[in-house]
């Protein structure tokens, strides 16, 4: 029903992940039972609080849950890397679930960031006094719904590495991110790389890639 | 086959304009002969070079035409309204064609016009720094095609009503110019308006219809 | 978590606005204590009964909040603006609530207007019989869902700005709103704007844009 | 290659027609060769000028071919229907060749036709001012292109069954038709049937089998 | 809020409808007062049961109304047609539904029906032994989901006028009917027609659009 | 209401199934009565526990019923097959449920399987290490959600008949199973052949198509 | 620039191919140098008569190339399999070409084949007539376009295992052939499975994947 | 028409590009006498032979033009960066065109590079037996068409940041790239990241960036 991948950590550098959604309160069982025995850090995404309430007991209390960004840890978080930060910036009050998303998996991932919120194109004065914060970060995590124009404009304005990350928030054309995330790649600024719609998990994974690349010997270590 | 909306101009204020593209050369010179000797401005509108040279010749000659913008006036074009000016404010310099139809509708419709070219948002710069002059006048349309986050930019740092006009200029997901037809529609810039893609006439229109509105003895006249 | 567009108002001439659409109760708490001290007027829009139960009730009683156009007041409205008023025309009764939030939203921006319901095309003769009581208007606001047809007779019977608002009312081909959206952009009526599936707020908005174009003197004072 | 449906005018009343785009020269010269010896009636649609010129000569010249609507007869057209006359109309002069497809297709049919041009509804008053002409038809074709309005508004003011028909003329988000055709899908008029974008040939055929259940004793011969 | 279209009989011959969806009660519960008075027939379609239940006592006890085919006759029915049938064929035991919705339509039109069920084309010879029945009658709706594909063989063996009527029936690519209307729209047997997704009440309007054009004296009384 | 297909076991050597969904309890019923009385084996598929507890007790009482698979059998399963297995391959613990569908329908058609789980392209090595294992089966069913590529993995790895099922399991771009099915149409390995999303009883009969070709006896019989 | 797979036959049994679509002149003369020394067997598909004039001499007189099938092959066909027969059927005779490519990969692969033609639903008659000889082939391909209904019946009329193959033709919705595609997979016939819209290669692997089970002496040998 | 956005270096580190497609040929040749004397890098891309011997001589003179990744640089490369490489892996030969604009244009930003073709899926052993290389550069970027499931293996065997880089190459459903684009967005693998199709130019900026993070010491000069 489920094959741990032991040598992903040795292969790719990150502790594996479950994504919850989907999947049976039996198989969610089976597979904190399976992973507990071997003491790896695992990381559940999209559990939500009704799947957590269904679980066994003694499984739902060996993690560490957090209802907001419905992620939870087992075995607890991954040792911490040395050099590197991420900025995870939001255009909206509305995109703040999925940022936290973001930063639970960071977290996970012993990543150092910083949550710039509310700080959409409508009102460019808000980015614009926040940028020199922004770019003293080796990754940009760009979150936004609607039409994403944030992430062109913070494309414009940093040298970083940028995630865009479209957020399924908005209605009519916008429902569902589709507009978000088409924007984000037809991006006139250049070098923008874009995850899947509401993919925070994926935004940080790919923060997480670039950071490793930064930290030679850790790197080195797992080759 | 052609019948001339003789009452238009007392209805909605605004000449007869034919769209070229999708119809045959006979039809075209049948309409021009027709309305030639009515002595009312006609716009023409995608009429392509091509179709151009295929004409009667006493029909091309009676046309002024422009091959850029792909427009021709026959009888001239209408008096000019006393109050209200556009800005046409384009994303890149590909928008340039797009941006040339929107102001040829102007020039035949008599309202007077600013270009301002290439100023997209991967150098939000250059917008900011010509947003007093753009807000000097009455409309403003924005050209932009890609991702279009030009629009929301302009639409929260100008007061004016906004034409969005969406251009087919991109590639991969944004071929076509859906994705900055539906990042317009999704702005999170309030009040932002929408035409369809490389509707640069229709842009001309909706500005002639707001400028005929701060024009009242012109429209009082109409009713 | 909010950062309050202070500029908005001397920017663009509005007040801010809040989607509470996927918004949770702790933002929507947040904001109104955060924007209640500065005694600006705020809209909040889409702000649904469930939600608004759920909110602190210190919070929601310093609300003016109406639950049929799901839209709520906070310091009160914004001062009217002296010129100018909108007509706002619905297809059938179905476009109701979104052409109440049109209406409530133009209350808030300080506008004058007036609603002319069920006038659809299947009985051409209701928008006839009607047409010239709304070209008395300013501007026209046309809802309409299923094919959207309204748009284009009255675009072609009025030579007011026309901000079409494509509903999402419909089923089979039209569910979502798309196919009255994508009509309102292909209308064969010259200069036809059109916004974003279900955006009373931002037609009202549009509207608001003409109008206050309309008021020099007010404009003036914004600059 | 080839295999002739011989019982078709017993099973549905209706000579065969070939559709020619997508098929070789080879194919079309084989299906000439081997029809022609039946002597029934059969119908060429979408036969191309450059499609036409490659076949044989012997082939070509037992064709009655127009170039304009792109049909050809073989062995004449079928005898006329004696009741029941459908009435063509089309929003535009883009829509010619499609409306001229119908009305051929009708010829072949046996069966009478007017065809009312340029009516669409930017200005409503050009297919008001001839519905009563139009209502003494049994069967209406409606032909649109861009936003398909023109159906709804015949449906609203005719009693008479009305097959409309999409044409796939228009830019942006009309181009290829959709729009069209979704708008005649979700006419809020009641009762009005579609066929495919461009399907002349189709729409004539649907107008023939109505007017064949006028015709009771033909019907009866054939069963 | 509702204008009755008191003319719409004697326009098109049909009593008016009123889809109930999207509807608020408040607004049903007025146009139920307000049809009451003027004893005209009139047909309520999609009317859902929990709506229903939520009407004033006093209106839904002057309704006729039908839970399965959700709909209700206000006033009775209209009078019956002297000639003309409609069969109703539907592809499975899923559609059963939609159809009942088409033979309640038809029911208040005026129209004789013969509704056969479940005879899709995975099984062909289940159609096949009922087409000399089928035919029998003037018009023939096909009710068909997944991939729609008995229109096209009804449509190869019956001389009728065709409404193919799509249902949204089906998971996967089906899901909400779009294959099915395709699949018609598409279909390579000549001169089917098709209506929206779901739209039972638009098929046997369709239906009676062309039963009114056999019975020419109901007709002539009517212009 | 229902039309049994009697002959279908000697067309295609496959007994009758139901789709249950969509269907009313009042037809599943009299589907249960009409078939028992016939002893022939009958499927149910995608009948949820809900549709389950509503059926009249007798009826469901004589059902063999699964609520995880949602299936059910009425008159047991089919006599078993001489030679043929298939193998039931998933990328993930998401696509359990759906495998259970096909694993079921294959115990209901009388084929053996192996089902071998979680075995996604993200750790390679996991399909890698059960290949030789896989290819002893004579058909190999591969079902995959998110972007599908299982599917063109394995058929790089065996020379066997390949169905590939896409699964629904996703979100973002890959909601609802398009991309899954789309990755699998696309495929670079040669010969992959593909089913509906979530048809899990189709990929079964597939299956079971092939099988009953290397059964030639029970093949002659059917004949 | 090209990796050859020589693994190729011993892993799935089937030479390698190469799709010339997209390929550049320079390419293909590297791979068939690359491969010619080789001695294996080659196909090309959808190498179009200008391509082939392009390449090298030496290189084109290497290939036995067929223009109308638009394939080629390098070092002969492979050997022929002792059992095992393919019948391959088409709607239309629009669908020759693409049926054509599926023959041409047969021959390659070495399995024996029929080719039905014509046999569309919109005469029912055609293909039932030619079940019987249909039924006495290992396999059957299904090629169709516009509403692709031919799958489902004969699906419901063949025990056989089916692969359904989209063509793109036809115009209107069903343009560029997802109507086809669509319909099959949606196929209310059981078991039917689809490969790619115009891939005659695939669906002739398709079914020599099927072929080759049948032949387990070949089988053994490869494994 | 053209602004040169001469503050860009500055602030995100990269030289400034022209897309040259939907440009006039008057466009480009001002842009290029403009940016000479500035004595700035300036990359073209997408610029096809057509448009390139279209320039005026002394234009197309200044630049070092490569026709094959249709690329052009006008005042030389940028200086290179010390630290960093890319690795750049293909699916198959036919995203050839596509790589070399990637590589092209990490020649033009001074980043050292591997050109990895032809390891697609099909063959999983090819890319295997390469990864310990691919897996020594700083950047992977994959580049791959039809289902694109290249991206999704290389992320599961590689800790590097990953660039997916969706190529049109493609028919049918995979016709354009959407397909590949999709599948790289749902990937199984963690943290992959994409760009727009076709969007060579973006894929090497991209990895740009990400370098330019590991090269501290550039990095702060440009702060």
């Amino acid at each position: 029903m489920f094959v741990f991948d032991r040598s992903r950590q040795s292969r790719i550098g990150m502790a594996e992940a479950i994504l919850c959604e989907g999947k049976t309160v039996e198989t969610l069982n089976h597979i904190v039972a399976e992973v507990a025995r071997d003491h790896s850090p695992l990381l559940f995404t999209r559990l939500d609080p009704a799947q957590f309430r269904l679980l066994d007991s003694t499984i739902s209390q060996s993690l560490d849950y957090d209802a907001v960004s419905r992620t939870a840890f087992l075995n607890g978080a991954c040792p911490p890397l040395k050099f590197g930060r991420v900025a995870v910036v939001t255009g909206g009050s509305s995109d703040r679930l999925l940022a936290l998303e973001v930063c639970r998996t960071l977290d996970f991932l012993g990543i150092q960031k910083l949550l710039v919120e509310d700080v959409g194109v409508a009102a460019i004065w808000r980015v614009q006094e926040r940028m020199a914060e922004i770019n003293r970060h080796e990754v940009v995590v760009v979150v936004a719904g609607m039409e994403g124009a944030l992430a062109s404009v913070v494309g414009g304005l940093s040298p970083r590495p940028i995630v865009a990350l479209p957020s399924s928030v908005g209605y009519g054309v916008a429902e569902g991110g589709r507009v978000a995330l088409n924007s984000m790649l037809a991006s006139c600024a250049p070098g923008i790389t874009v995850v899947n719609i509401d993919n925070g998990y994926g935004a940080a994974c790919a923060a997480f890639r670039i950071i490793q690349s930064i930290n030679p010997e850790i790197h080195a270590e797992k080759k």
